[in-house]
């Protein structure tokens, strides 16, 4: 009887917390288990000790990518579908939670029928959560299996046909989910220049870190028109910022002899170019050495990682949208403007006050671990602010400093993965659930976290 | 006729410009009569070149405090002479400009009478504003000669009559218009455990840098409860951040050999703490070598020098006020709340868009500025970013690099020390000619530039 009434009120306080409470304590079961299971014997090589294995756990479920071991070389083949695992459970778990709590809150995301989902779910609500649940997974296996066939045509006369297709699941995974992680330890070095790698693995990421909204948005209603704001702002974002870190990377590194001066052709620069100009949309593949690029180069992947992706998709950062209000906010202020205006639509005070908060939480949960860090650790400080940047925007670019952390540094970046995943969602839930105050032009819905 | 025609032309435009454009303008008419007056023969010994004289008379101007050349070894006593009147020009103009605008802006200073300025200013007005300036200089006269006669004790002893009044009366209107500009290559070092040093120039760096309103506040009012919001954020935000940097600082450097560990006893090191506490916020005097210090101080510094010190006063940085609601907003936003409220008074909407404002544009200024010196200049990147985020809040700490920078480094860093000067009292401008909205508390007002 005790012990019923105490499971009982664990059980009660559980369903208490917030739902974004309740998505870190999920995540931290899930790196829990895969810590565990990346330990044991069967799990590796034997070189990965217990924080090794907490650290990639961590990396793997925040869809991060940064590693401290060699994920092709130290893990069995068991370890690494472990890996895979965690990611497509950290991804796929943040689309489908971000949707729920949209959703929950009243917020169309536009599946058709609307769904009434309140925090007091009820049989009726659980099936249209299925709906949804399934049309996400859908979606993304439908993905991540169309990337297998096209990476196996370039792995598989490689590698022969169990690695080959191993690597090509492993690797479209890790694509669609954003999460970085590569077999090689190089990455994707040395398909710098195969123009299928080049092709399948952004398109991949690209459309993983769109998010389940403007997927949705694009297949159902396919005009600009009638596309909602917050698909807008995307879509214009996302091409503005690829083409600018495009043309940046490649006047930036091309004659730095590391990077592009070392492709003879213009075209495998360009080609090049592409993938840095991508990547760092919290992708984190790379097919040239980050630690060889140049201060200005590293500056600009910082402040691109930082940025990140969509709402709602596999990627992290502070996203695209809320990169847009911040500088619609500013465009506003010097126009004397009271209130924001953006494709015909206005912003609320509701959505400066959550760009505000998520940019200061940001800057200080950056400079605050960098900090720290840099009380432990003597390395320079360039190779540890972008580190401290690749995490906070779950990216996994890497300048070689966090395979040399010590222990303190390990910890550190693992906590700032952890929120540069849960804390820009759970702003995404205060915000939802702020009381709106009045209204000008009809609302524009953006979803900002 | 047309000669005629043409100047009240030109006239008519001049007086058209919106007062941050005019102030703008006056700034770059007096570094360009100072690079003018530095540059010849009479004010150095020989090798100073246009470039550096143009440096040195922008960073005085701004009262920054960066140098690329020795101001003690390379200018002569007119050399000196015309930096001090630069930095007394920069220093009070900033205090009297930001004054004038708030009030010609309707917002009371709280002069006891209010002030009636409005932008066509008629005679009436003029006997006002005369008041206000002649009130403005005789506090800054009164600290400035009380300064220097408690620094003659010091240094009048050790140079003798004639040098020593002249470096008393040099370092008391450096220190109070928060310039930072010393006449010693090593800056304050060799009195770095001197008491009457590290009181007096600290008081008069503090004084002023709370600014003209909270000063008048304090003057008048005496008590707690009758001040305004804006005085008791920034006695508040100011007495916080010197505790807090106190107590890093003393931490952070205690057994490091170069700074710190350098002193023996317990007392000397405390001493050198608070010093180094109270100078980033935007004094930019110093008493141990900034290249020697931790990543970590580098880095604390760096915050600290970014939030500066108080609007209307002779310091920079995006100020504590601004720094204080922006702390306050991401408060509001996580506890549910539309509305700001601090010591029983609210904030508007506008103060909200104004700080995202001002920190979008400091992050967008201090980023491309780091971006295009990195591009130009192969030094240590924590340097190079500490000495943008010196010359963004008119600090004048430096690591070194400045003085090492090329011309294309040089310029840009001019830029940031204009736009760190003259940009947050712009934003502030615009804050003011907003159309409020709505209140709800009975509203406070908070100076935020
Ligand atoms: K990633
Ligand atoms: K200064």
């Amino acid at each position: 009887m005790a012990v019923i009434g105490i499971r009982a009120g664990l059980k009660r306080r559980v369903l208490k917390l917030s739902p974004p409470a309740l998505l870190g304590l999920f995540y931290l079961c899930f790196v829990a288990i895969g810590a565990v299971l990346l330990r044991l014997p069967f799990s590796n090589h034997g070189d990965v000790y217990f924080l090794d294995a907490f650290f990639t756990s961590m990396s793997a479920v925040t869809v991060t990518g940064l590693t401290v071991v060699d994920t092709g070389g130290d893990f069995t083949l068991i370890g690494q579908i472990v890996i895979a695992a965690l990611i497509q459970l950290g991804g796929l778990g943040i689309i489908t939670f971000a949707v729920f709590v949209l959703t929950a809150l009243g917020v169309p995301v536009g599946l058709g029928q609307r769904l009434m989902l309140r925090e007091d779910l009820n049989q009726s609500n659980f099936a249209d959560l299925f709906q949804l649940v399934k049309m996400v997974f859908i979606v993304a296996l439908g993905c991540e299996a169309a990337g297998t066939v096209l990476l196996a045509s370039v792995f598989v006369p490689e590698l022969g046909w169990s690695d080959g297709l191993w690597f090509s699941i492993f690797h479209a995974v890790s694509a669609f989910n954003n999460a970085g992680f590569s077999l090689w330890p190089d990455s994707l070095t040395r398909y710098a220049t195969n123009p299928i790698v080049n092709l399948v693995v952004p398109i991949l990421f690209i459309v993983g870190g769109l998010g389940f909204v403007v997927l949705n948005d694009l297949y159902r209603k396919r005009r600009w028109r009638r596309m909602t704001l917050h698909t807008k702002i995307m879509l214009t974002g996302t091409g503005v910022l690829i083409l600018f870190a495009w043309v940046m990377f490649a006047s930036l590194e091309w004659s730095n002899r590391e990077t592009l001066g070392a492709f003879d052709s213009w075209g495998a620069r360009i080609m090049v170019s592409w993938f840095q100009a991508v990547t760092p949309r919290t992708a984190g593949f790379n097919t040239v050495d980050y630690g060889e690029v140049t201060d200005a180069t590293a500056l600009m992947t910082m402040t691109l990682m930082l940025i990140g992706a969509g709402s709602t998709s596999t990627a992290g950062g502070i996203k695209v949208t809320t990169f847009a209000v911040l500088i619609l906010a500013t465009i506003a202020f010097f126009r004397r403007r009271s209130e924001l205006n953006c494709f015909g639509r206005s912003l609320g005070i509701d959505e400066v006050m959550k760009v505000l908060a998520l940019t200061v939480v940001s800057i200080i949960t950056i400079f605050v671990s960098l900090f720290v860090i840099s009380i432990t650790h003597d390395g320079s400080f360039r190779a540890l602010a972008f580190e401290v940047a690749s995490a906070f925007g779950t990216v996994g670019l890497s300048m070689g400093a966090t395979a040399e952390l010590d222990t303190t540094g390990r910890i550190v970046i693992m906590a700032v993965m952890f929120f540069g995943r849960v804390g820009p969602l759970t702003l995404g839930f205060f915000l939802a659930t702020h009381s709106h105050v009045r209204v000008r032009y009809p609302p524009g819905q953006v979803f900002l976290g």
